[in-house]
Parts: structure tokens; sequence; C-alpha cells
């Protein structure tokens, strides 16, 4: 019984990383630097692609925005002049917790890749499967709030583990709770060894600049060779 | 494809509920009442447990913690002298994002179900999943920190539809954030009109008592004829 549902994951693994290399190809072709964001609920996704994609100078830069229900968050960064493009989840039963290389692959034909440097997919607010998923990006970011406790990394690993930066915001509210910083960085380092991270607040704006500067050099970084 | 899908779920679901009525006969045999505790990560679930349980005077109460992985929430109530049982999903692949009735089942041999009135079982951290699969529970509340923003209501409506009462914590940061709790409270009543909330912080105590009257009243309530 346990061992048929392993293999049941497994070969839905298989498929949507044969899924994710059709849209690692689709990327390619239009010379498009993907990053999958990824977060708990109510972490400062949006708020954080407000601020810092206002001014991403010289970057053509698209969303995708995954969610549950609802184009709340689309419709924020709409307000930004750029293309985004809505994915709901919630066609699965009760709503798919996450995105899947599938479910991008139903949304690029909305996208003007050949239009784009950047596309941002903003991934459903989740600390597990989204992790599991890859849909063609080629960069992971996760954003972890500080209001979450300094035990996040410890306890959902495997989102920690899968990225390549790691956003650590609100640090503006730190001054207003219980929280160690130190030991929340400390944590993420035992379960990621040297990722990068930075502290930002998308409410005050600090810290974006080094997000957007980020976000700016990806596309020679994922174009250098490995 | 998609037909097939929705059958294998709603099999899988179909499977699930004949275990969480097992899990009920188990807790109606022991005059068990049980609270299945959901929320995203980090919105306080833990910290209002040791905050309520600590002094709930003529309950005896028992906790099943449920994580991806780790037993820090379980060694923090363990404190308070209580029954406590951990219960991780990362048997599962990458780790499952929610506890359902067969996992319940599994750790009930290590509760002490006849020595207990109240049982409170803490789902994983997570807005989405956890609301698809019952456990055999009498009530399901949900916590909602205010840092999370006042759309998450509109966001994921299955959660907030599936709960008798919602916290609503954190309230000692509303001074510092954006964000306005009356348009919460009415997201909240557009998803599931006329469900009981309060308004508390674990970190204050503020609103505690009353959540306290609660977890202390649900005995009486479960019985009561619907």
């Amino acid at each position: 019984m346990h061992r048929t549902k392993v293999r049941v994951v497994e070969d839905a693994l298989d498929a949507n990383n044969t899924i994710a290399q059709a849209n690692r190809a689709d990327f390619d072709r239009h010379d498009v630097s993907v990053v999958n964001l990824m977060s708990a609920p109510g972490a400062g996704k949006t708020t954080l692609l407000e601020r810092a994609l206002d001014e991403l100078d010289g970057v053509r830069v698209g969303v995708l925005e995954g969610d549950v229900a609802g184009s709340f968050d689309a419709d924020r960064l709409s307000l930004l002049h750029l293309p985004v493009v809505q994915l709901n989840t919630d066609a699965g039963f009760g709503g798919e917790c996450h995105l899947d290389a599938n479910m991008v692959r139903t949304a690029l034909p909305a996208l003007p890749l050949a239009e784009l440097d950047l596309l941002v997919i903003e991934n459903v607010g989740n600390l597990v499967c989204p992790a599991e998923f890859r849909v063609g990006e080629d960069a992971r970011i996760m954003v972890c709030s500080v209001t979450e406790g300094e035990d996040k990394p410890l306890k959902y690993p495997l989102m920690f583990r899968a990225c390549e930066l790691v956003l650590i915001n609100k640090i503006d509210l730190v001054p207003h709770l219980d929280v160690d910083v130190d030991r929340l960085l400390a944590n993420l380092d035992a379960v990621h060894p040297g990722v990068p991270h930075m502290l930002v607040s998308a409410r005050t704006g600090e810290g974006v600049d080094a997000f957007r500067g980020w976000l700016t050099e990806l596309p020679a970084r994922a174009a250098a060779p490995a």
C-alpha cells in the first residue's frame, strides 16, 4: 500500500519534470529568465514585487500569479503596467496547494514571452508542496517573514533547501517581536549551508535595492556556463 | 485524464472519511472532545496553546502535534506537563502538507485517551490542504495572524469556511502594520457568514481567556444534541 503510493508520487514527479523541461525549452527559445517565488501565506511576496519590479530598469518583466482563488495579487501588480497573468488552482479539488509544471504550461500562451527578459512566477502561499515541483525556472527564491518565528527552516526544511536565495522580510517589525533573527539565520544555515540571504522590508523598502539588483543580474547569471 | 484524477481524489477522500469515523468512534468511546487546530505556518498555534492550555482548569487535555519534521512544538508543550505526541509527516515524499485521518489513527495508541477530556490536534502549518481532510474532530479552529494581511479569507476560502471558530492572532502588532482588521473581518464574513471569531494575542495574553473558555465548554457543546 505504502509502496504503491510512493510509486504513484514518483511517476507524477517524473511527468512534472518532463513538462518542466518543455517549459524550460520555451523560456530558452525566447531568452527569458524565470524566477519561482515561494513563501508561506502572507509573507509579503506580492508587496515585495510591487516594490522591486516598479523600478527594474532595463529588464522587461512579466508576472505569473498563482493563487487558489481570486485575482487580488494580479490586480495589484497590474498597476505597475507589467504583463500579469493570473493562474487559479481551484479547478483542482478544493484548490491545489502549489503550482506544477503543467499549470504553468497552460498559462504560457497568455504571456508575451518574446517581449520579456524576466518572468516572475509567484507560487501559491505554502511552505511544503511548492518546493516539490519544478516548473522550468532558473532560480527559486523563498520569502520568510520574521513574524513566522525563527524555527521555520527546521520545520519546513525542504522549502529552505530548495532555493537559491532567501529573503527575510518584514524586518521593520523586529523591534515589536520576540523573534531572534540571528537564530533564524543560524537555522537557515543549518538546513541550507551557505545559501545567500537578504534582510528586507517590503513596507519600508529597506533591502529592496539589493533584491532588485539580484533580479536585474539574473539573466546574465543564468546565461553564464555553470 | 482530468476525470481520472478527480475520481482518484474522491476515492482518497472517501477512504479518509471512513478512517475519520473510526477515530470518531474511539474518541466517543473514551468521551474525548477533539479540536483540529489549523493555520498558515507561523500564525502562532503553538504559542496560543502554551497560553491557553496552561490554565485549563478541570479539563484534562492532551495534544497531538503535526509537523513535517522535528519536535520543536511538542517539546515546548511538554513543558506544560500534558501528554503530547509528535506526529511527523516527512515519511511521505518530501513531507505531507497536512494531517489525514490515517496519520492521526496511527498516533492514537500513543495517547492516553481514557485519561483525557479534550484532545487538541495541531495540524501542519498550511492554509490549503488541511481543510480537506477530516480526522474525526468535533470542531475545527483556524488561526489567522493579522501579519498575513486582510485578503487571506478571499484567497484561501475553503480553510476559512471549514472551521467553527476563527482566532485573529497577533493583534498586539496592529499598530505597527498597514492591515485593516475591519476589512479582514468583513472578508471573513463574506466567505463564512456568521462564523464566530476572537481577537487574540498569544504574546500579551489578550483575548486568551475567551479562547480558554471556548475550549473548556467544548465537551458540553459536543455532547449536546445538534
